[in-house]
C-alpha cells in the first residue's frame, strides 16, 4: 500500500534559523510557502531520497502556536506516506482501529492530491499523513 | 553534506503489533534483532526509498524504558541522515552550535559505521543521528 516516504514534517520556532541549516546540510532549500488553508508557511527541504517540509505557523489560528507551545524547541510533526489510493488505505487502516482525523474521510492536501491523517493515538505516538498520488 | 536519509527511527510499545501494522501497510519486515549494546530491539521496514526502524526496549538498562514512560503510546525517536563524513560533518555542525551528544565525538553505530548524535536541544526539537556511509 504505502509507496514511498514523501515527507518528514519539522515543525520550527525559527524558519529562517532552519532553512539556513539545511542549506548548509547540502538540501536544496525552496522558498517560504504560504499555504493559508493549513495556516503554515513552508519551506521544503529536498534531500535524493525524500523532502523534509519545515513547517512554522501562519495566522492566529494556526494549529502550530499550540504544537509550539507545547513543544517551544520545535520537533517532528508529521510523516507522510504516498499510496496508490486513498480509499483502500483508509479502509486497510480502519479495520486496524485507526481513526481518521477530521470528517473521517479523505480531504484535498497542501499537494492538491486527497490525503488522510491518522489518529497518533492509533499509530504508535506519531501523526501520519497518506498521500494518494 | 547529507546524502540520503537513511531511516526514521520509531519506538513502540508492542513491536509484534508495530511489525504486524507495518507489514500490513505494504512494507517489508525484518526479523527482529538485538542490539544489545545500545538495549534495543529493532525490525527494519523496508520501503522503496527510506527504512523505519521498530525500536523496543532490550534489557533493563535500555535508554527506551524512560522514554516508553515519557510516551507510552511510542513515538518518532530519531531520524538517521547519511553522510560522507562524520568528521567533516562533526565540524560542520558545531560551527552551527549543535552539541555532540556523548564523548562529543564520532562512535561505532547500530551499522557499523561511524554516527554521532546531535542534541535535539539544538536540532529543532528533533534527536538526529548523523552516519558515515
Amino acid at each position: 500500500m504505502i509507496t514511498w516516504l514523501n515527507h518528514i514534517a519539522i515543525a520550527v520556532p525559527d524558519l529562517s534559523e532552519a532553512t539556513a541549516r539545511y542549506e548548509l546540510l547540502g538540501g536544496k532549500v525552496s522558498e517560504p510557502q504560504a499555504r493559508v488553508e493549513e495556516g503554515v508557511t513552508v519551506a521544503v527541504v529536498t534531500f535524493p531520497n525524500t523532502k523534509i517540509e519545515l513547517l512554522h505557523p501562519l495566522g492566529e489560528a494556526s494549529p502550530l502556536i499550540d504544537y509550539l507551545e507545547e513543544h517551544p524547541r520545535g520537533g517532528v510533526h508529521h510523516l507522510c506516506f504516498e499510496v496508490e489510493d486513498i480509499d483502500a488505505a483508509s479502509t486497510l487502516l480502519r479495520s486496524v482501529n485507526c481513526r481518521i482525523l477530521g470528517n473521517g474521510g479523505p480531504k484535498n492536501g497542501a499537494h492538491g492530491k486527497p490525503v488522510i491523517f491518522v489518529d497518533p493515538n492509533d499509530f504508535h505516538g506519531a501523526l501520519v499523513e497518506f498521500e494518494q498520488m
